[in-house]
């Protein structure tokens, strides 16, 4: 089974794919997005062309996106919230179902503690994921999405009934 | 030249459209898109394709989002930031311009003054546009948008060069 784990964002998007083979985990692919154009419509179209590419590319089974970060900043939250929308909207015109893990879910998954540095994260996806060099943080961030989502796919046995389906 | 405005939103999604001839404005349509689905991914794939049923229907030529309200409240800034993506994605896939306005410009030029209520925008909206009936609030804001657009555009010249085009 191959999962997409992606880390949304409107200048720099990560992606990151792995093969689930029962406990296995092999790295497959991982990658920055970086949209263009001035305008949003130009940046959120850019964005959706190059998350459409990497879903057609290696086409994955399960996908999972990051909850964004919500802090003070309604601005911020809600430019990133548009970016979010294309992250989430592209694996589900592929049929997909969307996981969702906020940050920390994904550190204590992955890194074992909630509040992990990204410099830990990028460590964990080294070691968890033999021969992988992230493209960017952002990339480690939705390896390490990917993982998280695989572990829980499993522990609720829907990888199984995914596989078997 | 069509314009149409889009009120965006996760459960009502405003739409409403326009023909501009000079000064005149007349309506063509508006409507409610109220996205289905438990999960997000299912309600931004649902509001993605009614959204773009209704650009295949009425083929605008420019088209405006209102500039969501921008609150304390970061994660429903969030969730409204993702219906938004979509909202501006979805006329930039169809190869528009997408113009954008803060809801209280959007009420300064319709009806004159920033801090309108809903009442007094749709009152003005079927002033503006006779014979129109607007679906919802969300349609009548979405009505105002698009004559807002079609204002500023022909106030800064771009509509008699897009129209000349």
């Amino acid at each position: 089974m191959r999962v997409i784990g992606i880390d949304p964002g409107l200048r720099a998007c990560g992606w990151g794919i792995i093969d689930v083979d029962g406990p296995r985990q092999r790295h497959v692919a991982n990658g920055t997005c970086r949209p263009t154009g001035t305008d949003m419509g130009d940046r959120l179209l850019s964005l959706h062309q190059l998350l459409t590419a990497v879903l057609v590319d290696h086409a994955p089974d399960a996908a999972a996106v990051e909850q964004t970060f919500v802090n003070r900043d309604g601005a911020g939250s809600l430019k990133l919230g548009q970016a979010r929308g294309i992250a989430v909207l592209v694996p589900a015109q592929a049929g997909l179902t969307v996981g969702e893990y906020a940050p920390n879910a994904v550190k204590k998954t992955v890194v074992g503690v909630g509040h992990a540095d990204k410099k830990q994260i990028d460590h964990m996806v080294r070691m968890q994921l033999p021969g992988c060099n992230p493209d960017s943080p952002d990339a480690a961030d939705a390896l390490a999405i990917a993982i998280c989502h695989a572990i829980h796919l499993q522990s609720s046995g829907r990888l199984v009934a995914a596989m078997q389906s």
